[in-house]
């Protein structure tokens, strides 16, 4: 049997960064700020449809003891059973969570025996712990060893389980039209520069990756491929450059002026990053871009008007792709505006495309709460404080999270090329991941995640 | 304005071809059955996760009056409400879904208006109906016209606007082991191959696509990108060709025994359709593939234990993907092994894998109720009469639904190349939509959708 190499000491490295006792701050001014723990997360209703057209409030978070990952709570077994702290950690878990060579792939890190044929009444045999370990033998005769710093993170709040595997922001800056002034940037040839762009998305909801080469859109294909090694496709295409024709039939590829909006809301899972690097601009004028934190003007609709916020994040809404022929895209499911974390209660995605909008899953007498409470969150999309606006150079990729910022531009002249991609949001909080904690923490985690 | 030319006569063509008041059926039998109507569908609670760690049982449907797509209910308008027999359709409904040519693109079907500049006390300031449509002069002077098939449709229940959305199973069939004597099966060559391939997916969950060339994996990744015009990317690649060695950290590439179970569970959206194409197996034998009908299982498992059915509905959990350097791949949030519509109770999509299983959102101490629960969908899905077995052959590609069939395979010897890939969910959904409805019908049921 493989004995567990994970120690106290990664958990104690890694989370006391993040303390989640932050009070929700009320926040209606745009200033940039930080914040320890999202002020989105915690005291708002569960992400549900609404059921038999009754708003039904309920509470998001799960009401049984734990403990945190970084207590010293002891681990002891008496009786048949392991607890930590006051926490029982059922049997059938355990032995579940067996990672001895036989349970559980040295390679993979793939489970290997057979879940369902551990015994019903499984008990253990006996016990024995060093402080850090503590060893069982179970009454099949099988051997377990178990790390307590494990034991006491798969105890822990599902907050604070969430946080390496979700990827999620550390130190969130919510932002107005005031990061014009100085707005996330990263060389692309800067020492550790992923990590720094990754950090960025995340933290900011975007960032220029600047110093890239424009004379041929190859080396941007290079930059964004080399986030997750390869980009999302999708019925346009993977990698794309494109002017102002109607070659794809999306307004996108139009020259009119485009709202704030995310993309690809017709997808089960909408595009994760989005990126865009104007490689040329000649003949004309215009085509500034927008980008507006969704995220913010979220916070700011909850604190203003929370009945408004629980709509946009109960009623499902649909939508669709279908503009060229023989497509007929739709998700597999309505989507609410904003999607939580249910474990959890943190705002996780933001769907937002009037254009794309197909019906409104209410009864449709019902319908105009939806359109009330969605006009309210356009009135703050829509101010002036939220917009930042950006005229895109040749040299600079703006890379953005469509799950969290909105984007738009106004009108133009002239013929604009602009190239770009999407990369998938599980692989770039993957590789994210990597970056923030490593291959061997982010690995550690997982069983009790 | 343009004029709408949606017709009454395409709802009568589709929709009387799937009642909805086919009655919830009790079957634990294993005989193959047609069923007009899904009968996982309607009766069972909302997939919700559990608040606060107690069991709330809510219903999924919407109680509101609806009439029938394919009714005759009268559409009237009196006293500034327009109303489907006796449902009111709200006036911003009604002005956001306007298709005139100055608020609906007609290349892109994208909605081209601002709908928050829509007047908060938009009236009908006169109407007109010629028996089929109905015209209507609003109070700020923009003239929309209605089609009355459409208007039903946006007044119908939410089960039957989701048939075409969802490209749903009109004659589903649940099977067993019995499908073995007459597995669907399809020339990759026949006159319209690939609308009878899709039909057989969306139905059987399941096809084969027979007479296809093997001397190289050429044809096959042919076939198979025909389905969406492109192959869904993961980090291990798209089209595929392995054999029994370890390159690729996964025990899907080894050569032991896999039990019957979905693929990447670790993705926010689990790949859809998978295939496999056995090109040879030479100096061995064995490897066997399996294939369980994972809704026929569902079905059995409501049946007989609705409370493990609702806990396997509610509860979700977590997956990984960690088996290769740089990788830590984990869904957005916890999802549950039954995932359902919300607004329509329909079953669509089974999450199963052992091997990748993560965390099980509930507090540790209350794991056990997960595990006692997935223990008897488990017993259903390795009942032999629920097992379809068949050696696969050169020539003929395996091609199923992951959302619905597990599959798996027995331990082999010798050299086995295999080659396979993905296609996503929405993209094979899309051209079944189009297969079986066309552009024009799967456009129409947009704004109603």
């Amino acid at each position: 049997m493989a004995a567990s190499s994970r120690s106290l000491a990664f958990w104690q490295r890694v989370a006391p960064r993040v303390p989640f006792c932050a009070r929700e701050r009320t926040r209606t001014c745009a200033s940039v700020s930080r914040l320890q723990s999202s002020p989105l997360s915690g005291i708002h209703s569960r992400s549900t449809p609404i059921a038999n057209a009754v708003l039904v409030k309920t509470q998001c978070r799960y009401k049984s003891s734990s403990v945190g990952s970084t207590s010293s709570a002891p681990v002891e077994t008496e009786d048949n059973v392991l607890r930590v702290g006051r926490v029982k950690i059922p049997n059938i878990w355990l032995r579940d969570n067996c990672q001895c060579s036989t349970c559980f792939h040295a390679d993979t890190k793939q489970r290997l025996h057979d879940t369902f044929q551990i015994p019903h009444n499984l008990r253990i045999r006996s016990s024995e712990s060093d402080g850090k370990t503590t060893a069982i033998e179970w009454s099949d005769g099988h051997r377990s060893r178990y790390d307590h710093s494990v034991l006491r993170q798969a105890a822990a709040p599902f907050k604070e389980r969430a946080i390496i595997r979700q990827g999620l922001a550390e130190e969130p800056v919510y932002w107005g039209s005031e990061i014009a002034s100085s707005p996330p940037k990263v060389p692309h040839d800067a020492p550790n520069a992923m990590r720094k762009i990754l950090e960025n998305i995340r933290n900011y909801g975007f960032t220029y990756i600047t110093n890239v080469p424009f004379h041929s859109p190859t080396p941007t294909e290079e930059i964004l491929t080399s986030i997750a090694g390869f980009l999302r496709l999708t019925h346009y295409g993977g990698f794309y450059v494109f002017t102002s024709d109607l070659a794809s039939a999306d307004t996108a590829y139009t020259n009119i002026a485009l709202e704030a909006h995310t993309d690809t809301t017709y997808f089960s899972e909408p595009a994760g990053l989005q990126a865009f690097h104007l490689l040329s601009h000649t003949d004309g004028e215009g085509g500034a871009s927008l980008l507006v934190d969704g995220f913010k003007c979220a916070l700011d609709l909850k604190s203003q008007d929370p009945e408004a916020y629980r709509i946009l994040s109960e009623v499902n809404v649909h939508a669709h792709a279908s503009g060229n022929k023989g497509i007929s895209i739709q998700p597999f499911r309505g989507f609410p505006v904003f999607s939580h974390d249910p474990a959890t209660g943190q705002l996780l995605q933001v769907r937002w495309n009037s254009s794309d909008r197909a019906g409104i899953e209410l009864p449709i007498a019902e319908t105009p709460k939806w359109y009330a409470a969605a006009r309210k969150y356009n009135a703050l999309l829509k101010k002036k404080r939220n917009e930042y606006w950006e005229q895109l150079t040749p040299g600079n990729i703006l890379l953005f999270d469509n799950w969290r910022v909105l984007h738009g531009r106004s009108a133009f002249t002239g013929k604009r090329t602009i190239c770009g991609a999407y990369v998938s949001r599980d692989d770039w909080v993957s590789r994210w991941k990597i970056e923030r904690w490593g291959d061997e923490a982010a690995g550690r985690a997982i069983a009790a995640s």
